[in-house]
């Protein structure tokens, strides 16, 4: 029987309620598909730092390297500033793992209501390729003359040609695989040193992919255009921050924050690729035990894929598809329900 | 009978036909409001550019500085590309004439149907208050080693003190005169040098101004809640990126680009202020005769109301808001008509 290590990172808030309802479903569905996972559990987080002053141990990221893949739950925390939590788990393992695809579908289901008029299942469906270790969100910068009148601070965006080709190849090879149509996001109207470099680098990697059509869309006008026509897109190529905001949209017009799963995806064997729901840790409603876990399960639908369990893969997607069809099934708060966490994971080991 | 003299800049593509349309109801209601307007027209923008290399003169700015106010059609071609075009006329005015403030309100209109579910007329109505001068749109970076694999573009966004303490203020002093609610939009989670400052010096001006009360909203965050919540925003400040993203959803959530007006105001008497629709030059429309002059006669009305000519602005904010409400009145396609440009200005001038 074919077996996987995996490395759990329940992490802050929610992210331990959503990742603990989740773990049966998920390992009842490798059963059925015919192989294992082993789950080892790491206690890194914000409740490890306001102990021990770190969020995960020095060699963190070294432990990490030896697994298949890597869960992550949710990181933040309302006592600790956001920038201490963040810096010190979630982006330098994106980062140290080398995971530079963030790759995030975004489905309009049925059962689900959009916030947008006119719009109804399987309307929308497209898939973002977020460039995930550079970009806005590189650690370079500064700031000077604290507190005096002239005090100034820089963040630097880099952009450099390998993680640029890179990730425009990943999204160029996506859009192959779906319906051929490809928007690069750029703001090269404003940004003239990092976005008219981003724009050339697409511009050669599309003479690769003749079969794909590009459209170039500023980051503005993208976000405006995935509330007035979210139909035409397909596969969409950004660089991290435009990236982040943009799924964040795609999200939103899809029902729910809690049905967004993502990737952090090191194409090839050098290292895991780390799964997660995009929700964060939502202090809001901690214990409350209405978390909804369907983006936990779509993520480690992914992982599966990712491993090349499809089957796996298939059967978790399915079985969260078929519950937000179903009119009688438990569902969250968030999408219209009044059901808890447990209801909702329990249906949907029962429909495997 | 007092008199103010304007420089008017129709620009490129549908700007000149906005600002032509518009510029007889204008002058209807300064007449009206007992005041009059000497026009001067600048052939800056793109059509210049082919024929003698540059967007405007050297003294471009220096020629704007003596008149009372500015106003901007559209700029941008389709044979040039943004970052030439931007970078020769509209950004270099924005900060060369310290126009600080970009003052965007949202209004969801009676007569427009929002693509929001379940939101009507009334239900939004906020302002934002985006940085204009600097931020993540300074020309600082640059690109080395071109073609080869170590290329790297750096883009650096720079906040200066004095840069973001004013802003802040401005939108602050805007939220004691609205419902006393403002949003300040940060990434401080990633960005951890210039947002974590821009965070600080926000939270410093907030003592100012005790009766505000003021969330703070990651610029994701802030764009699913303006898809999700649009009712609950006031005012709302963001650095110069941020605010030009979420402007444009805020745009798309109240009906149409073509009714959305901006201000790029420079508070004091030592420079004018420029103000300008929001939709840019729409190379797809042009020579239709269909552009929408209503963000064009919202945006006047603001430059009425900078000079104090209040009853003058709101005698053109209502004519719109009239003609909007008047269900048998004509309109342009983007708000569902068939109407032409030149039809609905002359509607606009009849109900003054
Ligand atoms: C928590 C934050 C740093 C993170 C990001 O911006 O990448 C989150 O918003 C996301 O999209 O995964
Ligand atoms: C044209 C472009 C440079 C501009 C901007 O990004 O500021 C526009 O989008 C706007 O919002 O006025």
């Amino acid at each position: 029987m074919d077996s996987y290590e995996i490395a759990v990172i329940p992490g802050d808030g929610i992210g331990v309620e959503v990742v603990d309802a989740a773990l049966p479903v998920v390992e009842a569905a490798a059963a059925d598909a015919g192989f294992e996972i082993g789950t080892t559990r790491f206690d890194w987080g914000t409740e490890r730092y306001l102990d021990r002053g770190e969020m995960m141990p020095d060699d963190g990221i070294d432990r990490l390297r030896g697994f298949d893949s890597v869960f992550l739950g949710a990181v933040g925390h309302p006592e600790v500033p956001d920038h201490v939590t963040l810096h010190g788990l979630l982006l330098p393992i994106r980062k140290g793992l080398d995971q530079y695809v963030c790759k995030r579908p975004n489905v309009l289901f049925e059962g689900i209501e959009s916030p947008l008029r006119g719009y109804g299942p399987g309307d929308v469906d497209f898939v973002v390729y977020r460039e995930n270790t550079e970009g806005e969100y590189a650690s370079v910068g500064g700031r000077e003359h604290r507190g005096f009148d002239h005090e100034t601070a820089v963040q630097s965006a880099l952009f450099t040609r390998r993680g640029t080709e890179r990730i425009a190849r990943a999204a160029f090879e996506a859009a192959t695989e779906r319906e051929g149509h490809l928007t690069s996001i750029t703001k090269s109207n404003a940004q003239a040193h990092s976005m008219v470099f981003w724009d050339d680098v697409v511009a050669e990697v599309s003479e690769e992919f003749p079969s794909v059509d590009v459209e170039r869309l500023l980051v503005d006008a993208a976000a405006m255009d995935l509330i007035r026509r979210p139909h035409e897109f397909d596969v969409v190529v950004a660089s991290n921050l435009f990236g982040d905001i943009l799924t964040d949209i795609g999200a939103q017009i899809t029902g729910s924050m809690g049905l967004a799963p993502s990737g952090n995806v090191h194409p090839g064997d050098a290292n895991p690729s780390m799964f997660e729901p995009v929700h964060g840790s939502a202090p809001d409603i901690v214990g409350d035990g209405v978390a909804n876990p369907l983006a936990t399960v779509l993520s480690w639908s992914m992982l599966f894929d990712d491993l090349g369990e499809t089957a796996a893969a298939d059967a978790l997607w399915t079985a969260v598809t078929d519950q937000l069809a179903d009119e009688s099934a438990p569902r969250t708060p968030d999408i219209g329900g009044s059901a808890g966490t447990g209801n909702v994971a329990a249906d949907l080991r029962s429909r495997l």
